[in-house]
């Protein structure tokens, strides 16, 4: 069976399953954003992230700087998502001939940037030459007084996210039509603000994390990644259209677009915000969406009809 | 300036410059085999390593068992060279479409084999699709007792290498011309030693650690990783080219072929074996080649002629 057939899903289970009965020390592994082990009475999270020329970014339409900046932000979004504080962030590159030095240089500017804005030291790396693409590795360290996993909802929960989700989707749609980069952000245009999601996504961890009962970042897409939460918790969910949060400037391109941006928000992946379930009265900045429930995955529409959903979203091998 | 002209070894020094001025937690960084940081009470390791199809490895004479057994290998060994025991693995492939799951999981399971032997546990990782060839990022965790830097030699210490060198250089040259893979390693006969040595290392660590001042593998050479430790400890070195350890099935494939040995074992990669320094009359079944002195790099032939010697070894970017 050729990987265009068994999915990125499919194959990460497989190799779960050749991979389980770890030691105790291992509180989560493959199948949540990052890796916890208990060291002492520290639990250290590590996360790793690939990050492929003509597979995750397209340097038509990015910067070396915003690709080095999404590079190390992407695996912050992890960390976040298993309740971490992002520590020690290791690089290896595998750098086509042809590329200069001051790409390279431009590229680890941007992970120090956002390095810098939290608190992660870049500690070490690799490099090496790629015969083709440009081919990023990141594994970034993190602690967590409390790992919250993919597996924890509980029926009876609600289902939160903490930003407006589809932003992201938009900002590559426009990038590949205008295939060209944008040096400054500085224009308050709202396509401008859907294209900077997309090339610099900014994570930001969850508040009241003491509540939380199972969380995920959104990079597949929301439908996938509340999917992920449900099978590994073995519950099933009921969600809004009407209470998914679309930004201003989605809603306002979607339109000029005849784009439907709830479609974006539910399908588009990249947006790096949390989505986590909790008890339904937390004290929280972020939108409750739907609930968890014993089974099944329904999604409400905007008249009260209820339609099944499935993981839809961005799948690399299909 | 080009990556062809800077070199590898230039452009990691150009990135510690830029990373330099991390927390006193790292107590190692870029420029060693592996960072190493202190959480609570303990010396925590970290090391990452990228293989490329096409330029680390050759699917046309190696099995993806074997690739999965070298790919943690070459973490572990850098583990190793820290002074560390190692402890959990993360695996990042790039998979192009039109592999097969069934190669997937043959990777795995040499992975899985050598983490068996080696009390290592798989503990996650990340799948994507790659446009071009397979890429495999690792990242292996560790934790050391004292942590053995590249930067301790002292004046006076012997310079020692734990295992026989060139046998990798050589197998990889009968590989290449022979261009079909090897099933078994049953066979006795030297050429399959020295193939196996190539494909599948087994690194061991060192004795006696307490008495070690400072330690690399052998990876990009001898000469030049020799010259790492001298560059990092501000050191000189001398050492003999009849200790340098050679085995007897390098020796007699390389009289046939009509090849010095010695120039393999100097220049050759690949090895997995550790070099150290420690005081001369250290207790260790490793192979003293040398010593360490004030400056100055030389190497001392047969018939007692001294010559300086240069990094010279494999680089990635020439």
């Amino acid at each position: 069976m050729r990987l265009s057939g068994i999915g990125e899903f499919g194959l990460i289970k497989k190799l779960r399953d050749m991979c389980s009965g770890g030691p105790p020390g291992l509180l989560a592994g493959i199948g949540d954003d990052a890796a916890a082990v208990r060291t002492g009475n520290r639990n250290i999270l590590i996360t790793s992230d690939m990050m492929i020329e003509g597979v995750h970014f397209d340097l038509s339409f990015t910067t070396f700087y915003q690709l080095g900046y999404k590079f190390l932000a992407v695996n912050i979004s992890d960390i976040f998502a298993m309740g971490g504080r992002p520590g020690y962030f290791f690089a290896s590159l595998g750098i086509p001939r042809s590329f200069r030095a001051a790409d390279i240089e431009e590229l680890y500017t941007g992970i120090k940037k956002i390095a810098d804005e939290s608190g992660v030291t870049v500690a070490g790396g690799d490099t090496c030459a790629s015969e083709s693409g440009l081919v990023l590795s990141g594994t970034l360290t993190g602690e967590a007084k409390k790992v919250i996993k993919r597996s924890g909802a509980k029926e009876g929960d609600g289902i939160f996210v903490t930003d407006t989700l589809g932003d992201s989707a938009m900002g590559l749609h426009l990038l590949k039509k205008r295939r060209r980069r944008i040096r400054s952000f500085s224009s308050p245009a709202p396509r401008i603000k859907l294209m900077k999601r997309h090339l610099m996504p900014a994570p930001r961890p969850a508040e009241n994390l003491s509540a939380i009962t199972s969380m995920i970042d959104v990079s597949d897409g929301l439908l996938a990644d509340l999917s992920h939460i449900c099978d590994e918790s073995r519950v099933g969910a009921v969600i809004h259209r009407d209470r998914i949060p679309v930004s201003a400037e989605l809603a306002g391109i979607a339109e000029s677009l005849n784009i439907d941006p709830v479609e974006l928000a539910l399908k588009g992946g990249e947006d790096y915000a949390l989505l986590f379930t909790a008890p339904p009265d937390i004290r929280t900045g972020a939108f409750r969406i739907g609930g968890i429930t014993g089974k099944g995955r329904f999604i409400i529409d905007e008249k009260g009809g209820k339609a099944a959903f499935k993981p839809e979203g961005y799948e690399h091998f299909r």
